[in-house]
């Protein structure tokens, strides 16, 4: 297995940043625009001025230590259960596209019926842990509904795409108290009052770079720390425009940001599982562009972990990244970039594992196939290599002997089909069969297999009551 | 910068691969079919069996000593010179292909007119430290010459178009003991006797897996030696054909390989620059194979690492590698997998860090243009993050403060050209600008760059009398 992470900063540098956070935490506060955050923050002695909050060292430590360092998120199928902090990274699907990209349009704007294909999709691709939430935004929904939100309409379809088409774990709703809300009550129908016992969803909490929180995110994230539910603070600081064009500074600021959100949560429910976030990167000084395809990226990633592993705390970051608007050789080697940083570096939750395009811009369905095997490969790299008499296989290497072939052994014959990884949308037919063929490139090759998965999804068994009382809260809200 | 190597083996693992190998060497031997190879080593004392030569772990380790850990290789321009084994890879083009793939026509037969257009992009290309040898095999040179080696014309032709087009330190032929003196002679045109102090060329020994060297090879490696021009010594084992289906097996037996290699460069001439080099990697087990975009090519590279670190040798392993037959997603993720991992495991000398497609069938204009950016980023990825009161810039954020802009900050607008890499094939126009425009891919964007190098390209200043009798050389012969 993998036996050293990613180190990019010298436990001197972890302490600078941690040590200039904290005095920015002190001196400079963090806005949470939001009376009811401030009164919690106040009631438990913590230094207000409107809805700024000031944090000393000792408090922001003192909420950490009730952060789980591990919590399992619970599937509908117990099988299907995830543990974030064990190690092991946890793959999820893109979130909050609001584009398409299609091999022979290009972008296109997503449907609620795309909505469902990618769901079917999330539960057939073999190394996508989560079924998701919001992997597109889909623009085909009529508004009309009882809330005041016009996007309930999105949101609850898009909850209940994932909890019928997918028995994996789903991502909750983070727009606002509302979306909250509506989570936890279809969790509840899902999974009985237990909901307040376990974790079942996960939600995205981002921060509002630099030093505050938006009143929507503020609410979301109260609501699923009363009901104990896990969430994810990240930062997405733009080097150069939303926080300093420092990758150091970056790191300091966002670790003020994260802190403040995280010890919010553990002052409303402590114990409430959380997660050291970040996707911070650098802008394009050309275009102004974010640049999410980029080396920068990558270096926050590896810093972001050894931050979270500083502070005990479960981390996600990174994932496929790109900058590339359709999967082409930039898109690939840019998201591999990204996702082996991500996985060497010992991130535990990574969002956005597969089928982003265009810097967060666009979905691309081949994409998410194609990322979904790099997530395969990355995985059966992390492994590593077993060392054992077995494996070294001396009195076999010395049998064959210098100009010998080890095709027909019986310890390759008996390990022929399991020792190595198996890839599906890669190709090693070969140049002559390529040439020869229809030449295929990556592309045409994810098409066929996403359209093969879809062609054979079922959704998997759901009993009739819960059934119906899902599609009846939907169609209630 | 990058603090920690991926590690893969523990100490306890390298000690038992190093030990299995030495009992190997000892029992079974490695066979050198080369009857002066042979009389070097008895001469100093090896147990030998007809071309069967054993190894004591004395011997061995004994021949080590006097490798040297760093080297520098001199370029005709001093300002190219490379430096292997100080920590930085130096990275080189691709090398064997007998074929190219052009976006439209597919496989096709190189020409000598190609090798030169490949010299003078190896040339261009700012992250190609070496200007190559043999990145493909052109198949339209007479035959014709005085020796009996019939890819003579090849071979000279390739060196001097590498030495004519770029002033970078170029690869050497190992096409046998002609191969190797015609790389001496032409190195005495241009560099003079010097030739015999320092090295200014290096050649690539391959092993005959298992257990073996050709007599070709054996032959280029002991004129190397004579000259005291570096070497790598590389095994490609095959996982399940020509090394036993475990890794730990094929790590074992390269071991063994590259070590009886060495020994033999330093028996005669202590002290010559010689690389632990590896390619080996596993077979797919359907088609049968070569898989160089693996997951289990990637461990072996990580793995090579740190067994050559073991020994203080310098090393030779990955690049950016893949199975996909033209320059797709596949390529470009399988790539990076490869060469980011080369990078962080330490590696010292990088073949193949451009250009190469098809498991090392065939060669890519475009994935040269590309894979090169991919050194570039993976450079800079490398470099890390400097943490310092100037980057951690806490008083520009404390100043800033929440809700505020960066943008037009001194401290931003002062570094805004040179603090983030920046892409020159790699696009960051942003999703709507592609989309209103061709909807280029990377494939396209890379065919412009090289086309537009190909065309700015001159040929790096050279006396006359120095390129006349290089000419003539390469008439002569």
């Amino acid at each position: 297995m993998l036996r050293n992470w990613s180190v990019f900063l010298s436990p001197n540098d972890i302490e600078e940043i941690h040590n200039t956070s904290m005095k920015l935490l002190a001196n400079g506060g963090v806005e949470f625009p939001d009376d009811e955050a401030v009164a919690v923050f106040k009631g438990r002695g913590f230094k207000t001025d409107g809805h700024r909050v000031y944090f000393s060292e000792e408090q922001v430590m003192g909420a950490l230590e009730t952060v789980p360092a591990q919590f399992t998120i619970h599937a509908r199928n117990p099988d299907k259960d995830v543990t974030v902090g064990d190690g092991e990274p946890v793959f999820a699907p893109a979130f909050g596209a609001p584009f398409l990209v299609d091999p022979d349009v290009g972008k296109r704007a997503p449907t609620m019926e795309d909505y469902h294909n990618l769901a079917k999709l999330a539960h057939a691709l073999p190394n996508q842990d989560l079924s998701g939430h919001l992997m597109v935004e889909p623009g085909d929904v009529p508004a009309g509904t009882a809330y005041p939100s016009t996007s309930s309409g999105h949101r609850l379809r898009m909850l209940h795409a994932s909890m019928v088409h997918s028995d994996k774990p789903f991502m909750g709703s983070a727009e606002g108290k509302i979306g909250a809300r509506h989570t936890m009550k279809m969790a509840t129908i899902l999974f009985g009052e237990e909901v307040r016992e376990r974790p079942v969803t996960i939600g995205l909490i981002n921060s509002l770079s630099p030093l505050g929180y938006s009143r929507e995110m503020l609410a979301a994230l109260m609501e699923y720390a009363r009901w104990r539910q896990p969430v994810i603070i990240a930062a997405l600081v733009m080097a150069g425009s939303t926080g300093p064009i420092t990758l150091a500074g970056v790191l300091m600021q966002q670790n003020a940001e994260l802190l403040a959100g995280i010890t919010l949560t553990q002052l409303i429910s402590a114990g409430t599982p959380v997660i050291y976030g970040s996707t911070s990167t650098n802008i394009d000084m050309k275009t102004g562009a974010l640049a999410i395809g980029s080396p920068e990226l990558s270096l926050v990633v590896a810093a972001t972990a050894q931050m979270a592993h500083h502070y005990g705390l479960p981390c996600r970051s990174g994932g496929a990244l790109t900058d590339a608007n359709s999967p082409d050789a930039q898109a690939g080697f840019e998201s591999m970039l990204g996702l082996l940083t991500t996985v060497n570096s010992g991130v535990d939750f990574v969002l956005h594992a597969a089928g982003i395009l265009s810097s967060y811009l666009a979905f691309s369905y081949e994409k998410f196939v194609l990322d979904d095997e790099m997530c395969g490969m990355v995985r059966r790299f992390r492994r590593g290599i077993a060392v054992t008499p077995e494996t070294l296989a001396y009195d076999i290497i010395a049998k064959v002997g210098p100009g010998g072939s080890f095709l027909m052994e019986p310890h390759t014959v008996k390990r022929c089909r399991s020792e190595f990884w198996q890839p599906v949308v890669c190709n090693r037919e070969g140049l002559e069969a390529w040439q020869a063929g229809e030449r295929q490139d990556a592309v045409a090759r994810a098409h066929q297999r996403w359209q093969k998965l879809l062609a054979e999804h079922e959704d998997p068994p759901l009993d009739a009551t819960t059934a119906r009382q899902l599609q009846a809260f939907v169609a209630e809200h």
